[in-house]
């Protein structure tokens, strides 16, 4: 119970401004997810609660759960069928941050260190093992093979875009077909599935559960593009995430795509050495900054975002006025414009 | 299907003399299931099915789906979906092969090379998440509640058994019970899950479920004790397994426990440099075999896996005499004896 009240007053704390219709919307229910997280990551085994518990507390915001709770409200939905599968959700993600951690070696989420940094690696793949097995127990346990069929899909996406980005990761090369696969998958397919049960449990018709996983995709999407602009953004910092990890991990993201576009041979050169050689040094993740400046590219990837944000907006349309529909809007507004 | 040709010749080269009857009983089915794995690894993410086959076929002689498709055909089931389950299974232990040889730092894999060796620690993880996800997509596809209950709750203990062990290395203080439940965890839950779903498919009464999954448990430990013992065995090497792992690692099996359980304080002195300080030199190995030998504690780990081997035998006897109940049971016969 401690740990919940922790990790809630975290979750709230984190939640800032923007998020605050959204968290009100859902307040009680994302109280009794948090609840259900907890109480869903024990086991005998002394260690999993232990790591579990720190990359729950140091996940964040709860965006993702906060959308199937705030989806099954929007398509009038009375039961509670949707807190253990919020928490499934939840489930799904922080395995994928733990994985991803490994994966990008990092030492910092959030301002907080990584399980990996605190336990080593070896824990930390083995407790996301456990939290993705401990997510389909729950979808088992709520019996709904439409919804197994949803989640598991987007697990199996996930992990491709993740490979995907492992692969064109230090390829300047790379273009931005590939960086548009690479966010759908590892991003969007998850706010999407997220949003889709919200109208699964819900029992509404299928194009409702469409219109969902539209919003959800299109919002996934608007927020990994925002996400990628931030990391080489001076307000980063407030992020509590440390600044420029996608250069240093030498992640072929849009802004770079478009500065590498635009690129004279010197600039070239530079983007080679950083980001293909790894070969960095005081200064470069500055003059990477002022390149993409000048190049208008940061701008460009933030423009892109508000067209998949107008998506997102204009995928909710045929749902009538309700607060659910308002704090969803909202927050695909808030997490667009959190750049400035 | 050049792969699946390859991936079949590989599985049957391994399956050797004792797992004959069972290869022959299944031998059909054993086509049609590999060849469902080779299709259902398939990804447009090209590194996806080629890490993917690499593991697949190195990772041996199919034992786990063969116990589907023998407990389906034990149980008189005429349809095909024990073969996507077989498939399912595979993926499981595929995954948590990729997952382990990350864990382990492992290099080889019956012989050959493992992932992390050729493709790196971080395509291994992401694979081994993809192999996962994609289980429980063919298990969703199959459509039973029982079959996901039934795998979910396996991957979990796993997965809880394989984060046991982690805590045990390098701990000589690590005791037998300890032991057994690492082994019942990361071994034991999926061989059991494997029977049981045999019974699943062919909708036998809950009676035959449980002979089963107590058939492939009692199977399960047997089999890890014995690949304990074989460890510390001069026979090893033709297992095409580094010999000494366990040692390496600092893993606390059971012929290990009952050693220190007898040591002098030499002999302590000598276990604790080598597995808790992880202080080992040319010649250690062998001295541990000496000591071990010298204590009869292989004698006995293999007595143990004599006894689980005879209440698996046990589970099987409500059943009738049938090619299938023969070849389940020289499997388990074959599995004991191979040490020999």
């Amino acid at each position: 119970m401690a740990l919940a009240a922790e990790i809630d007053k975290h979750a709230k704390g984190d939640a800032k401004a923007g998020l605050e219709p959204l968290s009100r919307l859902v307040g009680d229910d994302l109280e009794a997810v948090n609840r259900l997280i907890v109480e869903h990551m024990h086991s005998p085994v002394a260690l999993i609660p232990q790591l579990a518990s720190h990359i729950v507390a140091a996940g964040g915001k709860r965006l993702r759960p906060m959308l199937t709770l705030a989806s099954a409200r929007l398509c009038g939905y009375q039961g509670d069928r949707h807190l253990g599968l919020a928490a499934c959700v939840e489930f799904i993600h922080t395995a994928t941050l733990l994985h991803d951690d490994v994966v990008d070696a990092s030492d910092l989420r959030r301002g907080l260190a990584t399980a990996n940094a605190v336990w080593g690696n070896k824990p930390s793949v083995l407790v996301g093992d456990f939290l993705f097995s401990r997510s389909f127990q729950l979808m088992v346990a709520d019996g709904s093979l439409d919804v197994l069929r949803i989640l598991s899909n987007a697990s199996a996406v996930i992990a491709e875009g993740e490979v995907l980005q492992l692969m064109t990761a230090n390829d300047t090369s790379s273009d931005e077909t590939s960086y548009m696969q690479v966010i759908e998958a590892k991003t969007a397919a998850l706010f999407a599935a997220a949003c889709r049960i919200g109208a699964v449990v819900a029992e509404r018709p299928a194009a409702e559960e469409d219109a969902l996983e539209r919003f959800g995709s299109g919002f996934g999407i608007a927020f990994q593009l925002v996400d990628d602009v931030l990391d080489y953004s001076a307000l980063q910092a407030e992020l509590g995430k440390g600044v420029g990890d996608d250069f240093r991990d030498g992640k072929i993201t849009l802004p770079v795509v478009l500065a590498i576009q635009r690129a004279d041979s010197t600039e070239r050169a530079f983007w080679q050495r950083c980001l293909e050689d790894q070969d960095q040094h005081d200064g470069d993740l500055e003059q990477a900054i002022e390149i993409l400046q000048r190049h208008g590219a940061l701008a460009e990837a933030m423009a892109r975002a508000r067209t998949y944000a107008a998506s997102a907006r204009e995928a909710l349309e045929s749902f009538p006025g309700s607060p659910a529909k308002t704090a969803l809007l909202d927050v695909v507004d808030f997490c667009v414009d959190r750049a400035y």
